[in-house]
C-alpha cells in the first residue's frame, strides 16, 4: 500500500530556499512569481494493513522536523 | 493567485535521499516501510493572470531538472 506524505515549513519560518528561487525566477524574467515556498513529498510504499498512526509516528520521528515543519498525510494516495 | 508544483525523480533514476530515509525508518524500527521516494513541493504566490503556460515555462526552465525529473502543477491549488 502506499502513503503520501507533504511537509511544509510553518507560516512565519522563513524559507530561505523559497526566497532563492524567487529571486531566479525573476533574474529568468518570471517577474510574475511574487513569492515561492518549499517543502517535501515522501511517497511511501508500505507494508499492507500499515496504519495512519505508524505513518504519523514516522514523521514524528524522522520525516518532518516538527519544530519548523508541519505535514499532511495521504493514506493510500 | 496560486499555484502548486510536485516534482518527483522520473521512476527508474536511484533516488539515494529516498534510500536513506527508507534504511533510516528502519534503524528506528518503521520495518513496514518498504521503499520511500522524495521529491519536492513548491508553492508558488502568482500575479493576477499568469498562466500555466507561464507556469509550465518556470518548470522548464528552473523549478524541475526534466532530465530526471518529472513535475505536476495544480492551478489555484
Amino acid at each position: 500500500m502506499k502513503a503520501t506524505v507533504h511537509v511544509m515549513l510553518k507560516n512565519g519560518v522563513l524559507d530561505p530556499q523559497g526566497e532563492a528561487i524567487r529571486a531566479s525566477l525573476g533574474t529568468l524574467g518570471f517577474e510574475s512569481a511574487l513569492g515561492v515556498r518549499q517543502g517535501k513529498i515522501i511517497e511511501l510504499d508500505l507494508a499492507d494493513g500499515t496504519t495512519e498512526d505508524e505513518v504519523t509516528k514516522m514523521c514524528e520521528a524522522l520525516l518532518a522536523n516538527t519544530v519548523i515543519e508541519s505535514y499532511r498525510i495521504e493514506m493510500g494516495a
